[in-house]
């Protein structure tokens, strides 16, 4: 072998490394998670300073928690799953054991969850019984062929999951009943919105999304609906497009607010829809749907969300939004009211 | 005055007539209505010349029915509504009185419409004693606050609307219980799909999409499920965006077919986003979430529309699809299987 083979396979060998690295390179993925804890109008005057630390403890701990996961290599699955549990555990937001009661006096439960690796989702609506119904959603998800179940029906696939049932009172919290008592006694029109009345009202969703180091996104929602609804409303929570929606190709996303018109307007879908044909960035997409569309609608609330590349964004036309991140750049923050 | 000022007068008045002829004409919209009552892997081979012109018969009623509302200047809302009625009270189709029975024997029937002028839209999901699900879908659009009932809460709401209950054995037909029992007998994993066993498994939902005199858009779905379905299973008929959808702004959709990966895609809104923000047509959007997203998925199905023009279609991935339009051109046609 002569000295000009030998320079050729070294150069050979030598971009094959410098190839390998840059391998590597785009196999390390950000990673990241931001929660929601309901968007409102909500004003700063009316919290105390203990008020403010108690819920910024509360979502610092549920961060913490998809974080963890993130960072120990888990899926976004498993980090939305169980950030949302901290937050579906805590009586602060209307979700799980803080869910508001309907006009009966019940607690109808839905929630959503969706893998952006490959469309799966579980979905679960009007359940009364199941502790975090998250949990269900999930197993929705992986145990079974379906996407949404309803009532009863659902309760039973959670007995047969071996997920986690509760009395009834478990749900019980004295500050939801009477907000839902003071909301009876002010109803004039039984079918009235009653949004509009009550300046500090608040769409008490809780809502996760996530990228974890394999580039993989995840989003889930979880809600206890509106206080004093009837008629075994469903929100936008549990409608795959509207409340939450995953896709690796764009982002993943949580909503929060006022259900009905991110029903009708698809919101999570559209937000992805406008990145993948429209090559929106997601802060772009997100305000063009949610500060332009809605707004347009006075369809109130917020969205979050976090893309392939890590981009995040907690975008909402209402005073205020419980919220928070964490990405693997060292960046995190945990906000309430407007900037 | 000149010659030659009269002579300019003269064109300008011609180009003035002109313009207000043409102003008509663009006032003066196209109208018309397609149908589905489901798609599935029928074969002609297994129907008899009978059994082919009974469907084709109660088809074209359906048509007529809503084609003689949009005529006298009707609604799109109304011809939908109407359309749907008439497929729902035939035994034929898997949506009102025909519908399958679920694991329990009982019937749980989903149903949803849209209206493109201001993106309202009614949905119902579990229900068991309402004899047109369609109506309660208009109902629950119409004079209610929100978009989506579920289950007891829903019925309720029925018969706050006088809309007409039946005993739950209305729903009973000796065809559809004889199908429960024979997937049943064929049951060996209680939780498998059972779709890939029988080759001649039909989606039996029943849509309809209209554009009216006026302009505007509507959309309709009803549907009796799946067959043995369990746990309460929503499928994609009351989700807006994935079996349902309308708006003035691109088309009127309606969906059938394997509802779990119609919600996980977003179908009907995936459609209305390729038309608005890459400009495809109704025809082009439509080929490419069901002929190219969907059957990389192998989910199975079909979808019709009507855009803003009166452009139509009617796209299916499996061997055949109930169907049939009729437009104020003169067109019309009602088929089953493939051309």
């Amino acid at each position: 072998m002569n000295k000009t083979k030998i320079f050729i396979l070294l150069l050979l060998s030598l971009a094959l490394i410098t190839c390998s690295v840059q391998e590597d390179k785009t196999n390390q993925h950000n990673f990241g998670i931001v929660i929601h804890g309901g968007a409102g109008s909500m004003e700063k005057a009316n919290y105390t300073a203990k008020q403010i630390t108690v819920y910024e403890k509360k979502l610092n701990e549920a961060i913490e928690t998809g974080y963890s996961i993130l960072d120990k290599g888990g899926s976004s699955i498993e980090a939305v799953e169980q950030t949302i549990v901290v937050l579906e555990n805590s009586p602060l937001f209307n979700a799980g054991k803080g869910a508001v009661f309907t006009s009966n006096g019940l607690n109808e439960l839905d929630a959503a969850i969706m893998d952006g690796s490959n469309l799966n989702a579980g979905t679960v609506a009007g359940i009364t019984t199941v502790k975090n119904p998250i949990k269900l959603a999930r197993a929705v998800m992986e145990n079974s062929k379906h996407v949404m179940m309803i009532g009863d029906g659902a309760e039973k696939f959670a007995k047969k999951q071996n997920i986690e049932i509760v009395e009834p009172n478990y749900f019980y919290t004295e500050e939801r009943w009477k907000i839902l008592q003071r909301i009876k006694e002010n109803e004039t029109n039984k079918d009235e919105s009653y949004l509009n009345k009550y300046s500090d009202y608040k769409f008490g969703t809780v809502g996760c999304v996530a990228l974890d180091k394999n580039g993989n996104l995840a989003a889930g929602t979880s809600t206890g609906g509106m206080t004093n609804k009837k008629y075994g409303r469903v929100g936008d929570v549990p409608i795959i497009g509207a409340g939450t929606y995953a896709n690796n190709y764009t982002c993943a996303l949580s909503a929060t607010g006022h259900g009905e018109f991110f029903i009708r307007n698809v919101v999570t879908h559209d937000i992805s829809a406008l990145m993948e044909y429209k090559n929106l960035s997601l802060e772009e997409a997100t305000k063009e749907v949610v500060m332009n569309k809605l707004v347009k609608q006075k369809g109130a609330g917020g969205v979050i969300g976090i893309d392939k590349a890590g981009n995040i964004t907690m975008t909402f036309n209402t005073n205020g939004m419980f919220r928070g991140f964490k990405t693997n750049d060292g960046n995190s923050t945990v906000k309430i009211f407007k900037d």
